[in-house]
C-alpha cells in the first residue's frame, strides 16, 4: 500500500512526541504540521524534513495530499477540529478528551459514527505493555472478580509552572477531566462496567495559587460502579518524586499493582541516602512506547479499514464521569451519573 | 519496685499472645487468667506456671493479689469488664474497641477519666517501629502537610472460616469497627485532625455467605477531615496473599508508604513463579514486637504513675467514625459526624 | 541519502530479531537473507517482503545491491564471514564474538582496521538504557572509584534443550566465551582497565549431561584488573526464574545494581504464592530495544562515515579473557593473561 | 530452677548490647561486669542495677556467685579468657572468633570438649529469623543442590574512624578474620561442606590510610568447597549506604537472597531523591533480635544441660578459612587448606 501521509495539529510537548513518532515510522510520512508559533514549525520542518507547515489548522486540512490528521491542540478545540477533519474526509487521531463540554462531546458521537473514517482516541495507557499484561491477567480470571480499583496519576512538581501558565490561558477542564480521565478509562476498561456514583474532593495545600484558577493541586474521586465494584482515583500536580502513574486492582482471588513505584529504569543506587530507585520525571519517558504503539495501531486501522478498540463512546463516557467528579468537587456532595444510552 | 501482677481475661488467639508476653516480662508476673474454656486455662497455667485460673471474669478480679487486668474478651463485653476492673481498683489494659455501642463507650469516658488507674487501649500499631518511624517523619515535616492518607487492613483468607464462626455467635460490630478502627486511629494520629464526613461501601463478591451475617468481605470508606485532608480506608477478609496492613501518606513535599507489601522477612526467592517475596500470614507475626511494646508501656505507666498516650477519647472518636462508616454502608449515603466535645 | 540495503546472514533466533529490526527501520531495506534452511528463508521473505534469499553466505555477498551485512551465523564462522564481507566492500555488523580461536581473532584485527568499512561488534548491552545510565553515573564519579564489579548472566532452564542440541553440533567455545563475554565487555567498559588474572570454576549439578559435551551448566570467574579492581562473573544455563542478567558495581563512594531482579514489567502480583514480580524469560524481551539501537548506531555510522564505539580490539580483548577463564576452568589454576599490544 | 547469674567481660559496643539483653531476661541476672574503663562500669552498674563491677577479668571470675560469663573482650584475649572461665567451672558464651592465632584455637578444642560446661560461640546470624528461614528452605530442598553462595558484609563508613582507632591498638586479625568469618560460617552451615581452596584480594581505594595498619578497606575471597560448590565473599568497611549484610544462594532448582538491600524498616519514602528505602546503619539494629535469641539459647543449654549447635569446631574451621584468605591476600596466590581432622 502507498505511504500514509499525516499532518500533526499542535506542536506542544505531546504534539512534538507524536510528530517524532510519525516521522520515524516506515510506510508513513509526516507531511505537514500546523501550529500557531511558526518558529517551532520551522524547527520541526527542518528536523524531520516536512513538506508543509501551517499556522492555521484550517489551512492544513485543505492540503489534498493528507490522508490523516493527528490532533494535539488544546482540549477545547478538539470537537471543532475533529468535525472539520472528518468533513474533509481525513482519518483522525485525537488526543483525549474529545472535548471539555459534555454536550459538545455528545454531539460528536453521531458525526464520528456516521463517518467511514478511522477515529482513534489517544488513551495511550491502553497501549502500555504493563497495563495490557494486567488486562490479560484480569480477563483470564487470574485475580477473580474485581472488588476495588485504585488508580493514581501524579504529575511531577517540575511541571507545575508550565501548567499554571497553560491554565491561565486555557481552561484545563479541571483536574479530573485533564488528568483522571486516563484512570477513568482504565477503570471502565478493566471492569467492563460503568461508573454510577462519585464523591470527589480536592485541596490546594501544596500550590495555593491554583485556587485563583479554580483548580486544585490534588484531587480524589471515590466511585461506585454498576457491577458493585468500588474505585478510588487520585490526581496531583505536585509530586516531588516524579511522574507517578499507578494502578491497583483488588480481586476476589488476588490483587495486582502496575507501577507501584515510578521506576525510571532497572538501576538501584546504594548511597548515603539509602537504597534508591531513580524515578521517571515525565509522561514522555514513561509512556514512550505506548505513544508509538497507538500511532502504529491508528495506521494499521487505516490500512486494514479496521476500527480502533477505543471509540467515541469511550471518550464520551469518561468525559461524563470526569464532569460528575468536577460537580461533586464543586458542590461537595455525592453525584449520581445518568447516562443516556 | 515490687513485681506487677497481671490477670489476662479471655484466652482467644490474641489473649494467648498477651499472656505469653506478660509471662516473659522481667518484673511482671502473669498471676491469673480467666476464660470460659477451662481446658485452655489448664494448658496456659501449665505452660507459664500461673497461680490462678478462673472461668468467670468476675471471680478473677476478686483476687486481691492482682495489680492489673488485660481485657481480651469479645468486644461487646469490654465496657462491663472495664467498669468492673476500675471499681476493683485495677489498672486496665483493654483491647480495642472500648465497646461496640457508641453510647456505652461515651458513658465509659467519665468513669475512666475519674479513676486514678492507668487505662491503656490496645492500638498496637502505635507501638510498631515502622509506624513510629513514619510518625516521626511526618512530625518533622519531612513530607510537608498531609493531603491524602490511604490505609489498608486486609486479612488473609485462611482466617475467613474462623471469622464466620465467631461472627455467627458474636456481633463483630461490622468490618469498620472490627478492622478499620486501626486505620481510623492511624489517620487521627498522623493528621491530628478529626474526620467529619464519610462515604462507605462494601461488597461480598469473595464470600457471599457473609451476607447472611450482615457482613461484607471487603469494605472501603472515603473520609473528609476537618483540616481538609482526605482519607481512603479499605478492609478485607479474603486476601489470598497474606496479612496486608499498609498505610500511605501523601504530603505536599513527599509521600511515604509503610509496608507497601506484606513482607514476611528479608528473603527473596527466585524460582519458576518469578521473583517472590514471602508474605506474613497473620497479625501475630506482623505485630509481634508491637504487642510486647504496648504491654511494656502499660507496665511503665503503672510503675511511673504515667498516662498512656492512647486514651479513652481516642477509643471513643475512632468508634464514632467506624459507626458512621457502618451507617453510610447500610444507608448508601454520605454521613456527617457530629461530635459532642 | 539513499536507502541502505542490508543482508542478514543466519536466521536463528537472534538472526530473525535482527532481520525484524532492520525490516522496520525507515531509510533501511532488508534486501537479502542467507540461511541453510530454505523454509525459514521463504517465511522470512514473505513476512518482510525481501527481494533475495540465499542458502549460501558466499552467494549473498555477491549481490551488488547490498551495502552491508549483518552476520549472525555460528560463532566459528565469524572470522571467515567478516573477512569475505570486507573484501566485497560491505559494511559489517557482526554478533559477538569475532571468533572462537584467539589467533584467528588476532589475525582479523589488521584486516578490520585496514578496511575503510564500518565494523560493528554486537555487544548489545552497551546500547541498553539501564547499562548506559549506570555508565554515566560511573563516569560522573557518582560512586567514586570502582572496587568490585559483579556481573551475572543466567539463562532460563527452558533454553537448556535447545543449547544441548546446538552444542552437540557446534562448539559454543565454552560458557565464558559464549555467555560471560558480555560481562567481560561490561567490566572493561565500566572500569577502563584490562583483566590480568583469572580463576574460573564450574560445575554440572543441574545438568550432568553437559559433561559429555565438555560444558558446565554454571561457571564463575574471579578476576583481578590492572587497576586493582576485582571482578566476579557468573554464567548459568539453568535458572528456574527467568533470564537474569545483573551487574553490580561497588565504588568507593556508593554502589549500584542494574536489574537486580529480572523484572518482566512493572506489574506486581499478590496471590497465594506471596508478592511476585513476574520475570522476563528471554534475551529477546530483555534487550529488545538494545538490539534496535545497536543497528540504528550501525546505520548511523555508515551514513556519517563514523566508527562505532565498540571495535575489533574490544572483541579481541574479551575473547582473550574468556579463553583464559576456560583454561583456568580446565586446568584448575590461576591464569595470568599476557596481552600483546 | 534458680536464677542464672552471668558476668559480662568487655563493655565495648557489643558488650553493652549483651549486658542489656542479659539484664532484661526473666530468670537471668546480670550479676557482674568487667571492663578496663571504670566510668563505663559505673554507668552500666547504675543502669542495670548490677551487684559487682571489676576492672580485671581475672577478678570477676573469682566471684563465686557467677554461673556463666559472656566474653566480649578483644579477639586476641579470647583463648585465655575462655580457658580461665572453664577452669573456674563457668559456662562460657564467647563472641567470635575463638582466637586470632590458629594454633591457639586448635589447642582450645580439647580444653572445651573435655569441659562439661556449655560453650557457645557467638555466630549470631545463625539465630537471625531470615537466615533461619533460608536454611529451612535449603534443607527442604526447595532450591535443589547449592551451586554458588555469595555473601557480603559491608560496614557503614561511619564506623571507619572507630575501626582505625581500634586497629591501631589491637590487631583485628585482618578483614577476613574480623568480618568475613560470619560469611564463612554461613557457607559451612548452608552447604554442610568444607572450604578447600581460596583466592583472596583486597584494596584500599576508599581508605588509603588503612595500608599503614596492614588492613584493606574492601576484600574478596573466592572459594572452592569439597562438594564442588563455589563461594564468593566480600567484606568492606566503607559502605556509604549502611550496614549491608547480604547472602545469596544459587541452587540447581532456584535461588534466594537474604537481605538483598539493607532495609531499615518497612517504610518507603518518595521524595525528590526518587523512591528510597531507608537503610540500617549498624549491626546492633540489624541483628538486635539475634543477639537476644543467642543468649536465650545459651541460657536454655545451661538449664537443660544441652550443647549449642555452634561448637568449637565451627570456630576452628572458620578461623582456618579466614587465615587462609589472609595468606592468599598477602601472598597473592591460590591457597589450599589442609585440615587436621
Amino acid at each position: 500500500m502507498d505511504t500514509i501521509k499525516i499532518g500533526v495539529a499542535g506542536l506542544g510537548r505531546l504534539g512534538l512526541i507524536h510528530a517524532h513518532n510519525i516521522a520515524g515510522m516506515k510506510g508513513v510520512e509526516l507531511t505537514a504540521v500546523s501550529n500557531l508559533d511558526n518558529t517551532v514549525n520551522q524547527q520541526t520542518k527542518e528536523k524531520y524534513d516536512i513538506s508543509y507547515t501551517y499556522t492555521a489548522y484550517e489551512d492544513m486540512i485543505q492540503n489534498e495530499e493528507l490522508d490523516a490528521v493527528c490532533i494535539v491542540t488544546p482540549s477545547g478545540f478538539h470537537p471543532d477540529h475533529i468535525y472539520k477533519a472528518l468533513r474533509k474526509n481525513l482519518h483522525v487521531f485525537c488526543e483525549k478528551p474529545i472535548g471539555l463540554d459534555i454536550n459538545e462531546v455528545r454531539n460528536m458521537i453521531p458525526v464520528i459514527e456516521q463517518s467511514n473514517k478511522v477515529f482513534h482516541l489517544g488513551f495511550m495507557r491502553r497501549y502500555d505493555a504493563d497495563y495490557m499484561y494486567a488486562k490479560d491477567m484480569i480477563d483470564r480470571g487470574d485475580i477473580g472478580e474485581i472488588s476495588i480499583i485504585r488508580s493514581y496519576g501524579l504529575d511531577p512538581i517540575e511541571g507545575l509552572d508550565s501548567f499554571v501558565k497553560y491554565a491561565a490561558k486555557n481552561t484545563s477542564g479541571g483536574i479530573f477531566s485533564d488528568m483522571s480521565i486516563h484512570d477513568i478509562d482504565i477503570i471502565r476498561w478493566y471492569t467492563g462496567s460503568e461508573i454510577k456514583q462519585v464523591w470527589a474532593m480536592g485541596n490546594n495545600k501544596a500550590a495555593p495559587s491554583l485556587s485563583e484558577l479554580n483548580e486544585v493541586d490534588i484531587g480524589t474521586a471515590t466511585m461506585k460502579l454498576e457491577n458493585g465494584a468500588i474505585a478510588f482515583v487520585a490526581a496531583g500536580r505536585t509530586a516531588n518524586h516524579g511522574y507517578h502513574v499507578e494502578t491497583e486492582v483488588i480481586g476476589t482471588e488476588g490483587m495486582l499493582r502496575i507501577a507501584a513505584t515510578p521506576d525510571k529504569n532497572k538501576v538501584t543506587v546504594f548511597d548515603n541516602n539509602g537504597v534508591i530507585r531513580p524515578t521517571s520525571q515525565n509522561f514522555a519517558e514513561r509512556f514512550r512506547e505506548s505513544y508509538v504503539k497507538e500511532i502504529e495501531e491508528f495506521v494499521r486501522c487505516i490500512r486494514n479499514n479496521d476500527k480502533p478498540e477505543v471509540n467515541a463512546w469511550d471518550g464520551l463516557r469518561s468525559t461524563e464521569v470526569a464532569a460528575a467528579c468536577q460537580t461533586s468537587l464543586e458542590e461537595e456532595r455525592l453525584v449520581e451519573i445518568q447516562y443516556e444510552r
